[in-house]
């Protein structure tokens, strides 16, 4: 299955405003955060089998998939057309199936070759933006979250439209 | 591809609290919104040759899965088992597929079906939680989205832990 299968899975979902926990609070620091504005919440988990040549593919998915608002009701464009911010979520539990009442994980990729996929994803992902003009001109950006942290968040928005991905 | 393919499409997230819009502001009254405090957001989707026969299915799984965690860290159980509220979010765009840079909803159920589903799924959903003494004995409720609205709503997480059922 890890052969033919996808390599990653991906929920998207739109918001207006968004705030992810980068750093939980220590004894010597308070937690930290990141956030953005209108834009794109990507969750992301990598598959076993998933390599290096995928992330181009699931960055250009992602970035030029219409799924952005501009006006209310009206066609939608790209987040980069948009343009918005981009929240990439680390969320290995993305590749679950559930067997009874338990989940199981056995699809996910080991935990060392997808932080190495998930670190190049998210440079990949900011390097599309930046090389986007109108993202650069209205200062949008890519957030990400700590991979292997837990996802501490909250988001408001008019409407997720929710869309998977398994590419 | 309907006949052999998932019936439904469906994405949970554990959250701290949600609320959700069921009623936009018009004219003559203010919008009207639902609440939920710790507990499971169910995005629902019905797809092609999607029948009343699958829903006891769908229920079973989402509320009977251990994905709740009841200490921080510890390991999870169902969502009655919690006991935690539910807040299902009607998500025609989940059955959507990406082509090229747009998406096709061709594997969605007619909307007429979709509501009927919908509103059955609602119910039995609803009934599940009601028989659960747990649940009850703690005040558990089910709320759940206006079919066919925009979803406005915001969440707060201490960690989405997002899973996909395909049922």
């Amino acid at each position: 299955m890890a052969d033919s299968g996808p390599k990653s899975r991906i929920i998207l979902q739109q918001c207006l405003s968004a705030r992810l926990q980068t750093q939980p609070k220590t004894v010597n620091s308070e937690a930290k955060f990141v956030e953005i504005g209108p834009g794109l919440i990507v969750y992301v988990c990598f598959l076993k089998g998933a390599t290096e040549d995928i992330l181009d593919k699931i960055v250009k998915s992602i970035t030029t998939a219409k799924l952005s608002e501009i006006e209310e009701d009206g066609k939608r464009v790209s987040v980069l057309d948009q343009p918005g911010d981009i929240l990439i979520i680390p969320q290995a539990t993305l590749g679950g199936v559930l067997k009874g009442k338990v989940m199981q994980y056995h699809r996910n990729i080991d935990k060392e070759t997808g932080l190495k996929l998930y670190s190049k994803f998210v440079e990949l992902c900011g390097s599309f933006v930046m090389d986007n003009s109108k993202s650069k001109e209205c200062d949008k950006t890519v957030k990400f979250g700590t991979y292997g942290n837990r996802q501490v968040f909250n988001c408001v928005t008019n409407g997720p439209y929710s869309h998977v991905l398994e590419i």
